[in-house]
């Protein structure tokens, strides 16, 4: 399972790299079929899930992922289910707030989205 | 979404209540094609999940859902990723642990397994 574990690494690197120093380029990350549940409201495609996450109210985000899980997510397709805890530092507070985030990883040319 | 998030309540609760009063009945909620992803362990099938799960260091265990996140996870099936968060009461340890947890929901006749 080494590769799966590296696909999710690398994968989750790239996302919170985005997230945290050009927030806008997650978009190229979602396609017009993706969902992103967040805080109990269900948002359907990439427009409208990067206009949710352009507007986060806040300037400065950093996540230092804690846990990394993966596994295969069908017996058809190479897609993997990753789960991700960690802290986040938001702006200049000192206190890190604690998240739980997963991506369905769906694989598209040489790729992923999710 | 009101079904979606019904159907995730109404299984989480299943299992959680499961796992707490009689978890070498999860076994039934899983097939030869499920894994479960503990801790950066995978372990593939339901009879290994289940040896997995009760064999587990405690006794006693209580699990409080705090967050719980719904979505489809396909196009074509009726399945579903259901994300968790809560608390873990361990024996008579006074101090709860933080839990994550995600489920594939893949339905089959007219109910699910993970």
């Amino acid at each position: 399972m080494a590769d799966i574990n590296a696909i999710a690494k690398q994968f989750t690197d790239f996302y919170y790299t985005t997230f945290d120093t050009n927030r806008a380029g997650l978009q190229n990350l979602y396609r017009a079929s993706s969902m992103l549940s967040w805080e109990g409201t269900q948002i359907l495609g990439a427009a409208d899930i990067s206009e949710k996450l352009t507007a986060l109210p806040f300037e400065k985000v950093q996540h230092k992922v804690t846990t990394l899980d993966a596994q295969p997510s069908s017996p058809s397709v190479a897609s993997l289910i990753v789960s991700v805890t960690g802290l986040l530092l938001v702006d200049d507070s000192p206190n890190p707030l604690q998240f739980s985030q997963v991506f369905q990883l769906i694989p598209d040319g040489g790729s992923y989205y999710v």
